[in-house]
């Protein structure tokens, strides 16, 4: 670590009044536009669901190379990444007796059941460590049956609900198939109580048994008959299959400096919806965020570079690809910013920097005050596709949005446009605007992130 | 018609303090118990979707005769009747350009399309209306296509925006085929923004085309694609099977004299939920309410008479098979009251009697008033069920509930026991058995409904 006293010896970042000025002018420019609700539904109804490895991601890659030439940004291309493949198939399931369908969804990941399905007596339990303290007291406790995971996501402003839940959607089938269980349940990690389940990718790094997200009042039902000794039918046909050539699609808006600050969203989506909140919105808030920029009144110093990630959902091989290949640019990458987290507005912000970009954060920070942002937190989350850059000290910038709705939708077939807010959305670019005006055209620099423990996400 | 001042010369029904104590006192018993929840849990949960002719409507009478002899009912039986039965299977649609999956169900009744779909140009139009305005400009406007009826429900508290939604789902098939279209989608008759559509019935008394429900999200992206001139196919498996017995199932509290009371609900539901709020709700709270007037310090007057009627959904042939097979004992049926709205509050009460019921329903107002009562209507609405009565001169009394957040689950996979707030509900208990308290226990009657215009249900 650098001394305190070093640290503190360095001279401020300071914005210059002209650099505030410009950003106030487009972010209230922002505030006055539409744009970022049309660029969401160009996306999904010209393209739809987009899942790796699907004929939607291609026609999503397509899309995207066609709308950043015509939004008029430049150096517009393809970087090439390979991602997994993985299809759904049909998707059964039911309660023996009493006779009762379930809805489910197979999690991203999973390998199919044998053909016409499997059955097996349902076990029920909270969560990984309920598992955990079960198979200690019986090591053969769910030996040939199925796990059902019943932990309910709590709805929180912040998303932490998510974080907390979704690891018996990460970890259950591989957990349970290290115990001798042959199927997982779990119930879906979302807000909603509506009769659609939500799925979400599992880790395969290893033996996993197939694995689905059953929809709320399904998994109440559920939870209510376990004490009466239940068997359930469960019907998988997903099937992984060789992975898939895709790209990440890069655009700029050329600056007159080498340096050069990142605005990330990723293309891809889950299969069940349209992709609209996760992540068309991301898509839309950062391309209309940065053609609103090109409405400064001088070229910008750094060049805002829109990075369309391929595979977030289910590998996040765009994000690991654009790393890999950018390494030797990275001391270039003034700042990267992802957007990620739906159509809400913006109530906080997050950065992750040298010290001596505190003073432009907090400049940043005013400006987005008059926008309802009243939460400023030090280093904390960044997109899943921009992560990886922080080893390579590259700095991070977070807009945190109000996630109270965001997972009544998320990964579920209700992911559609309707969900949309064209107004909320609206905040949100602004904020992206206010954010990037100053760190792309401001005389200093966020510093370099210092190494630190590599963050799992 | 009787003259008015022989109207007005007649006795009015005065309802003694006694009964109106007794039934002031039932009702806030009723209001301090969750009875009504449990009964329906019992429904759902143990038998689940009951659509006429299937396994799960056999299922459902079985619950029901055991339900009501342990519930304490005397003279439980089944009365045969005979109802129609259609079986839904694969449904599925997309738009072929740009290729987009929609979610549609098939309504009641709907012929299948022919094996593999069938795939036509989508004509839009707002509802029958504009389509009649359409043929009359172009009578071939819809030849060999596909018509979209776009109609949206209006949310609002008495449920009067389904009256005027349904038209399109009732008779737009045969419409369509009379005018030599292929096809017929409409969006959802509901208020729900969520991706599960909402079926329900269709006329079939003439040459009809297949036809399907779009969810309201599928919905608005057929309406903003329209103008580019879109094709959709459609593939419905649904069958038309022969007819099934069924019955209706009914039980009694016996009274002192020879009249009855009837209380109905509907024992069928859709396919798609579980009938939690359609009608497994309105089999709760009138079984919950009867359950709560054998508390009475004394035997009734009138015997309380639950009938759970079969086939209300598609076809009404339990309603109308009771009131053939009780024609002659018409004059002893003193009032019949349907709930079939939900479980949410009641905050109307509705009647429609003779003149010399008057005094009689007033006094019921008085009682419904502390519980949030607060509308008061003369004729008006009644069940399906029970409004076969009506030329046969039996009195009906309407408990108007909120109907406001009815229609988002509705004829939909949504229809499950978490949408039920059990206090909302035994508030609706509590209302029938002020009303019933009272009917089964005053010396004197409601009269008998003069002869009306057959109502349209």
């Amino acid at each position: 670590m650098i001394p305190l006293l070093f640290q503190l010896s360095l001279p401020p970042s300071i914005v210059p009044p002209d650099v505030v000025q410009q950003a106030a002018t487009l972010r209230d420019l922002a505030l006055s536009r539409t744009g970022a609700i049309e660029i969401v539904q160009s996306l999904t109804d010209g393209v739809g669901p987009r899942l790796s490895g699907s004929e939607g991601a291609q026609a999503a890659r397509a899309w995207a190379l066609s709308t950043l030439a015509s939004l008029g940004f430049q150096n517009v291309h393809a970087e090439a990444v390979v991602e997994p493949r993985w299809e759904r198939g049909v998707e059964e399931a039911e309660i023996l007796s009493p006779r009762q369908r379930l809805v489910v969804t197979a999690l991203g990941g999973s390998p199919p059941t044998p053909p016409g399905g499997l059955q097996g007596k349902v076990v029920g339990v909270a969560d990984l460590e309920s598992l955990r303290v079960l198979l200690a007291g019986d090591p053969a406790a769910v030996r040939g049956r199925i796990v059902f995971f019943t932990e309910r996501m709590e709805r929180t402003r912040d998303g932490s609900g998510y974080g907390r839940a979704v690891a018996m959607r990460s970890q259950g089938a591989k957990a349970v198939s290290a115990a001798g269980g042959l199927a997982v349940l779990i119930r879906s990690v979302g807000t909603s109580s509506s009769r659609l389940p939500h799925t979400g990718a599992m880790q395969t790094d290893g033996p996993v048994v197939p694995a689905a997200a059953v929809s709320a009042p399904d998994a109440d039902l559920l939870e209510r008959l376990l004490p009466r000794g239940i068997s359930v039918r469960l019907s998988l046909g997903c099937r992984v299959r060789p992975d898939a050539p895709s790209a990440n699609i890069v655009g700029e808006l050329k600056g007159t400096g080498e340096e050069v600050v990142l605005l990330g969203a990723h293309l891809d989506s889950w299969d069940l919806g349209q992709g609209a909140l996760d992540d068309g919105a991301g898509v839309g808030i950062i391309l209309d965020a940065a053609r609103i920029l090109r409405s400064s009144s001088h070229p910008l110093r750094r060049t805002v570079r829109v990075v369309l990630f391929a595979n977030e959902e289910n590998g996040s091989r765009g994000g690991q690809g654009y790393a890999l290949a950018h390494a030797a640019e990275a001391p270039v990458h003034a700042s990267a910013l992802e957007m990620d987290l739906g159509a809400d507005p913006v109530y906080g912000f997050a950065s992750l920097t040298g010290p001596e970009g505190r003073a432009a954060t907090d400049a940043i920070f005013e400006l987005l005050k008059p926008l309802g942002v009243t939460e400023r937190a030090e280093g904390g989350e960044s997109g899943a596709d921009v992560s990886p850059l922080i080893p390579l000290g590259v700095p991070m910038l977070s807009l945190r949005q109000d996630a109270s709705r965001y997972f009544d939708f998320h990964h579920s077939a209700d992911d559609t446009l309707d969900k949309i807010d064209p107004r909320n959305m609206q905040q949100a670019v602004a904020a992206v605007v206010a954010v990037t005006a100053v760190v792309a055209d401001m005389p200093g620099t966020l510093g370099r992130v210092p190494p630190q423990k590599p963050r799992s996400e």
